[in-house]
């Protein structure tokens, strides 16, 4: 059956004392910590697009990947093959789910007639292949960026005919997705954004980007899908200013449409550092406005300013990462998803499994970690004790509105008040993280 | 009657061939531009803090400013002289208005009794000095980041008492900046952020910050304070992380707590770079969302990583800022406040007439080039042209919610559109802005 | 004659009160300032690459440029028409120089014959067009970054059979420039570094490098070549770390392998602030340490951190930067080349003119700026007071080693010596040279 | 005997399952790894400065540590209570070293005579304090930045004359740290650098500043100090551009001075990733140059643009650090000295404990690692093996210099080579890495 990736074996756990390149030394799959499995906590996928089509290329330089799938008789062919190509991966590495853009699994053809009839054929293909394998998709999107038609932007595109082009593929990604019971739809505005201020009406592409925000809720209603519609921040990259620069702005565009109880964001890590926060930041601030959706799970470099979409490494940071979203619930619809691509340098077919191999322990490892965090509270006693002050009669009374300013300059004067800070013990409580994750 | 700056005369417009470096080039107040002077248009104001209070010390070194107003036999008398030597500066420059934080007029005391009977006392000398010399107040704030007990954050303390003690310090900051007809009221929330998630509760602080905004507002009616409130955005420093980072961020939390009618920008030059954004960006964005209050006048240094507030010099960026604002309709009840410092290096007393010539004329020449680009329709007629489509059936009708996912892609398909692209010309756009800058 | 421009005339100078967008406002060829013309102090020229052979592509989407002279027959066919259309370009703008590399002008080929061969073949058809037109090559290069074999590096490769592959472009391309009479070669080591320390020995391929550059030298004395060699540093990309990260760091690396007498650098605005300095700066340092050789003048994004290269605009930049070289002496061999492009949208024809067209008026009006800095001895007369104590003895007797540390412990001790700062003037001096940007 | 810290008792080894926060979990300083026990491998110091001296202040806060040893009668009794604070602190944390500029022990007076007496007889008293508790002296330095005098530099200040009494402290600083028989001896050049380019000559400060670091070397040969001579780098803060910007730029200036065999690098982690570098970058440069002396430990903040000095927590980085350093032979005179200070808001005693304690554990744990990788030949057989073509024929032919570009163009030419790239591997190499960390 393995065509492509005959030199690999199929990846299995073999323990932290493994010298096998190709075994997972702590991603056990069925292993049960707080009542889930490994499985079931991290929800992990596989992209199709850093994977399957990226072809090594950058900007100053030609493709270094040589792979077969690239090479067929016609482009319906080559996309089969991808297929192929992608499901054997999927499969041998033992991942859960993936995920997609309408233009990764099938071909864009030359009118949209063709691209409709090139998405369902390849839908079926891929229907068939989740049969046959088990896996599941984590999420679908459409991509509305790469054609030089969206040079401008799609739905903040000052053309309103591209608009209906962007909704139309929105249309068929989205239902797409429904068809193959994807969790999550995701809305990625690579081109949503600006390249200069001269030329550009912030405010009249801010109400065509609500409105095709609207749409897409109504559309998620009107077909029944039951997953979740997620918004994807990032500052910028490749349009100089994008609008849904984080996860703060992301949440004040959703409030001034309506939106806020029906899109969540996706948060990519790399993008979270771009935008001049850290990745913990962004879910930290995600979870706190209820808007936790999905994950991209991957790493910058601190010192290139541009989206590297490396495999995730860092135990450190991911096990606060993964401590937020336990302490938040566990992810409902999302996932972590590996948007990762290899070094250019990493001409391999292996490659792809080290990369995805590293990723996935490092995860695992991460909510080990992190659940012994939970279960330990090995935080929480300490901010609650932080705060304790405000369950006494003042704070309460302060966040229930029965104070005002006069009355609580009143409170101060007339008690003399002066109070005193009391030290935050960051130092202490990194102490503490790092005792969980070295024990 | 001159007793601080005798080296220094009145200084006048003179003209751009002066070479007297105590003349205006450019600013010449009284000069009529499309129907108000340049000094209704500018507003501009020069700041307590950087030119009376602080010493020329940063974090590797001690103070190099030796200020005769830092020497006397008490506090109150200090600060009595310190208002002698600011009115004196304000007056000799011939600026219209000015700022301060409650702190940097009036002293501390060891009390909240010795702080309010001090700063009443203050705010009287401060009437005074305004009817003697006509100078006018943009805006006065609380300083609730500098003493050590708001080390942790004033409203998103973890002690509440801490909260009520900001709140109070607020209170008589707005009741002064009420008597002296302050224009404005500001809320830099300095420490209002965290400096490690590991012992921070994002959501209750969010909680707080909340419901302080709420009180502020409440006492502005209740004391029938007409200014504008004006929350003043920073994305960190000294703050790890500040809450109000930019102004999208605060959109979202006006939204949230619905003060989005209440409450505007002040938005400072030197903090829109540290956020990652341009300085036209964050202004472009304000007047977008009907933000837009006043201006921190300054300029950052693209090298560093914090906040130089250094003098404004660059025409190029304040030509395009002016213009923004003018596109607005101009300042209502904010203005242009420089909130800048000498370096560190530059001693003398004279110094600080050099820094304020230049911004002022810095911004005088901007306003000039920004009101021919708006008399010349500059870039107007470019903008207009080129959302031209959204004007149509097809474009009018999405925006009225006449469309869907579906019935645009029935459109895009039944028609077979393939719209394509057009030039977004920015560098013609770049050349003409620069045939009105150096014209 | 003209087939590829038609649409746009020969661009003349009008003044700067004309408002035809395809003529020089500011760029007079022929003026003089300080004993020299307009173009021999600022020796412009145009690039291939960005020009003529990039289509608009970038990272997250497809070529948006359609030119006519990427269609033709075969690869040959096309490369003469895009000589011809580069030709027709350079003169129909009016800039006297351009560069290139060599798979810019022509076809790699399948092997290094065919490489040869095309190139030899190319290089007589350059030579012809020089000779037509009257156009002059400013600089020549070789492309070892794009090509796959780069991967891992040039002259840094692990396989010194890349190293010799190089070589052998780098010798073919220093001929050809020897040939074509041009007045630089240029060393841009854009794959010279590493992706990653852990596969990486730093101090071998230091090694490799310093080699390589020293055979250069020896190749260009073989060949009595006698222009100017030039490294161009760069911080990062493509690399993740670039050897020549900036000047002062290829200063060492030019001691250590003793070429600093042999080599120049050229910089570029973008890469200047990559690097995390300013532009002012690294051609200040260059001109400090002796090795300004050429600029490769554009301007970078702010907010980005990657090489925009965009049309140089700011004349408040350009004029200190002019201001520098001038005191330095002016370009020798150098000049002012555009490693600038389009922005991706820009996809008219006519927008290379107007990118060009501003670029070249920004560059004149800062020579005329400049040249009365110069003239008014603006900034220098401040300088050499400031410093002036070091023509004492004591200063002269430092610097000619005269003292020790226990000698000047004891001069000051007996003198009791507490010595004094006086004031930097930062803020009198910026708006000294405003003074002369804004006459 | 204990004054300061009666709460906290001497911190012992108590390994990893310890509850204890005043214990080490890793650092066993006399466990033997390699043939020396971890104490002679990390050579660990803590800082009088941060520690003893800084007061929690910030930029836009007042102190918010009360510590007992700021309070005494006259400045000498302060300075001797410090030291007594100070040896009960590091006597009880079990640190082997410590560092000191001469005015954190001492103060520093009205004169320089009193400067002198001072110093004198803080030598004194540190010298009883050594022999006494077996501490040892990692480093020290003169602060040359501090006082209003250095505002414009020392050693590259306009003003001989503070040149002069910038090397009358370096002169008592060094025989200081000889008497005390210091290691090393650091000079860190803070104001070493400009804040505007406008009025600034770059090319004598820099001729200045040689000449003082060659009367540095002098000295030291003169007075037979037998420590290290250390330049630590920092690319800015507080000046806007410091000279000793990072290793590389250090390299070049001890290479102009003829210095690059008597001065070593100091490298600090938070000012390399300031440089816009990784720390294991400018750690893996140091050794490839022959340059690594010592390390200041610490850690930044990703997200600030400023120094903050933060104590490593991450065994991740330094697990490479250390690799680095035991491949390079390990400290020699140097060691890892604790540059870090608390958090402002971490006001309890006890918190000085914690920070160093994590520090010594992340140190401790991150050489176990590094050891075992060492053990392993981790990375350096994959290493070896990438570079082996290298000792072949062409390879060794090269770098002997039998080579021109002539001979290999000729090579590759008759040859028809066309040599492919082979795959970097990172993402595997990243996995052995964490296969060492996490076992």
């Amino acid at each position: 059956m393995s065509e492509f990736f005959d030199n690999v074996p199929f990846v299995k756990f073999e323990g932290v004392d493994s010298t096998n390149p190709f075994a997972f030394k702590h991603y056990d799959a069925k292993k049960v910590l707080l009542g889930k499995t490994m499985e079931e906590h991290l929800r992990m996928a596989a992209c199709y697009w850093h994977n399957f089509c990226w072809q090594g290329s950058d900007v100053f330089g030609a493709n270094t990947f040589e792979r077969p799938w690239y090479k067929a008789d016609s482009e319906m062919a080559a996309a089969k093959m991808k297929a192929d190509a992608a499901f054997e991966f999927f499969t041998k590495l033992g991942i859960s789910y993936y995920s997609f853009h309408d233009v990764d699994v099938s071909p864009e053809g030359k009118s949209i007639k063709e691209y409709i009839s090139n998405f369902s054929a390849m839908v079926d293909v891929l229907q068939e292949k989740q049969e046959t394998t088990g896996m599941k998709l984590l999420w679908g999107t459409a991509n509305a960026f790469s054609n030089p038609r969206y040079m401008s932007g799609a739905a903040s595109n000052p053309n309103p005919e591209i608009f209906a082009y962007a909704a139309t593929q929105v249309f068929h990604a989205m239902n797409a997705t429904h068809a193959l019971k994807g969790q999550n739809y995701v809305l990625w505005g690579g081109r949503e954004g600006y390249e200069t201020l001269l030329n550009t009406d912030l405010k009249r592409e801010r109400a065509q980007l609500g409105r095709f925000m609207q749409m897409v809720v109504e559309h998620k209603y009107k077909i029944g899908f039951t997953g979740t519609l997620l918004i994807e921040p990032k500052p910028a990259e490749p349009t100089k200013h994008q609008y849904d620069y984080d996860t703060a702005t992301v949440y004040g565009f959703l409030k001034e449409f309506g939106l806020e109880k029906e899109i969540k964001v996706n948060i990519e890590a790399n993008h979270a550092t771009l935008a001049g926060h850290s990745f913990h930041h962004e879910i930290a601030t995600a979870c706190s406005l209820g808007l936790l959706g999905s994950v991209d799970a991957n790493q910058g470099d601190a010192q290139l300013g541009w989206d590297t979409d490396q495999y995730p490494t860092s135990v450190e940071e991911y096990t606060l990462i993964t401590y937020e979203i336990l302490k938040a619930g566990g992810f409902q619809s999302g996932g972590y998803m590996f948007d990762t691509k290899l070094r250019r340098q990493s001409t391999n077919l292996e490659d792809l499994f080290h990369g995805h191999i590293g990723a996935m322990d490092t995860l695992a490892l991460s909510l080990e970690r992190a659940v012994k965090m939970i279960e330990g509270e090995a935080l929480s006693k300490y901010v609650d004790q932080r705060y304790a002050k405000w369950n006494d009669e003042l704070g309460t009374g302060i966040l229930a509105g029965k104070q005002s300013l006069a009355s609580l300059a009143a409170h101060v004067t007339d008690n003399d008040l002066n109070p005193q800070p009391v030290s935050g013990q960051q130092e202490m409580l990194e102490n503490i993280v790092n005792g969980y994750i070295y024990r």
